[in-house]
């Protein structure tokens, strides 16, 4: 008997917003796997803490943000243990903010796993939707086209995807939310847009994106923008 | 005191994959609302079904499918008893599948609402990242733009949604589906593309488009495709 590897969405940061699914996993793993920064604390596992057991065995995949390159070898060895720990008949729950596979550093471990164990999803809520609910800006109704789209594009590309969508979502703004500004600004879509600063999370900020300070946003915001307007009201 | 009300996502089908805090309110709210076609069964209503004690007080907001005209008036009577309810003291949940602001029915309930009385949106697992967790098919990393494009747009505007995204979910397949093949076709996507219907129900079905049976796809099916194929491994 081998164990399943679960890729467990745990939502956009408030603990209260995991599924039923995701903490039953989660409290039946024997092996317990979040992402984390080369030092310091995992906000993903701060998600989950008030959810997880003391004594559990766990493991941190430290990804070094500032590498000049892909950190192949960290998801090839971590992918290593994953499967050893699967293979030896335990159940793997590795931790995913938002959700698994909405720009999450789990693709990379799924890449590795994925025909070596048995590996189950669970999908969880993501930022894009949990800032709309904070900001009480609905996305997307009837034929709208919803376009997610990362602030890290540059200004023509970010531009020109922004005026093929109905409603964007642009996330990871970070040191791009300047250029994310003029770029909203030439297409005349920032009176109505709203900017949502760690989204359900303690340190959450919400504003119009007119008044946002765009020299401090950190990577965790997110702006969102409709052609309509507010004129969904 | 008046009370909130409280839109609670309760996710794609799978009556687990409803947030702790979906879960709490649904149980302490002293009216529970939910969307019903003109007759019949309530797919929202049956999601949550597992976690309604009997005896609770409920209402459906029973929206004609087949009118010619937008429902506003269901919608005005709705938001009237909901105010009411809340007004006299008692919080409501009002029930949306998926995520109440991603092409949900209960924005039109929303714009009635919003400024009358106290309105929290609970956002939820939305049926795009549910049904690529299904498919085990990630839907964007990095830069990658997402689209979210409904399959009721035209067939040029279709394909050219399709273009400019760099991964697509199409979604509310239903009637429209050779349609979506035939704009996939073109743009020479469909060989990775996957079908997934009813999404994490009882009756879900998963396939390569290029197998799908498009003559009888449901209302709640989806198509996720990407630019690279399944380079993602």
């Amino acid at each position: 008997m081998t164990g399943t590897v679960y890729a467990l969405g745990v939502g956009p940061g408030d603990p209260e917003l995991i599924t039923l699914k995701a903490l039953r996993l989660l409290r039946a793993a024997a092996l317990v796997v979040w992402p984390a920064p080369e030092t310091g604390e995992s906000l993903t596992r701060a998600i989950v803490a008030p959810h997880l057991e003391p004594g559990r065995e766990e493991m941190a995949v430290r990804i070094p943000v500032t590498a000049a390159r892909f950190p192949a070898e960290v998801y090839d060895r971590a992918a290593d243990r994953i499967a050893a720990r699967a293979g030896a008949g335990g159940d793997v729950a590795v931790l995913c903010e938002g959700d698994p596979f909405l720009y999450g550093s789990f693709m990379y471990l799924f890449a590795r796993l994925a025909g070596r164990v048995r590996v189950e999803v669970v999908p969880g809520v993501s930022s894009v939707t949990a800032c709309a609910a904070r900001a009480g800006a609905p996305l997307a109704a009837r034929n709208d086209v919803l376009s997610v789209i990362p602030a890290g594009l540059d200004e023509d590309d970010l531009m020109r995807r922004i005026a093929a969508a109905d409603a964007v979502a642009i996330v990871k703004l970070g040191r791009h939310a300047a250029k994310v500004r003029r770029a909203l600004d030439a297409l005349g879509l920032t009176a109505h847009a709203r900017y949502i600063e760690h989204g359900t999370m303690a340190n959450e900020r919400i504003s119009p994106f007119a008044e946002a300070d765009t020299a401090r946003a950190p990577y965790f915001s997110t702006v969102l923008a409709h052609r309509r307007g507010a004129a969904w009201r």
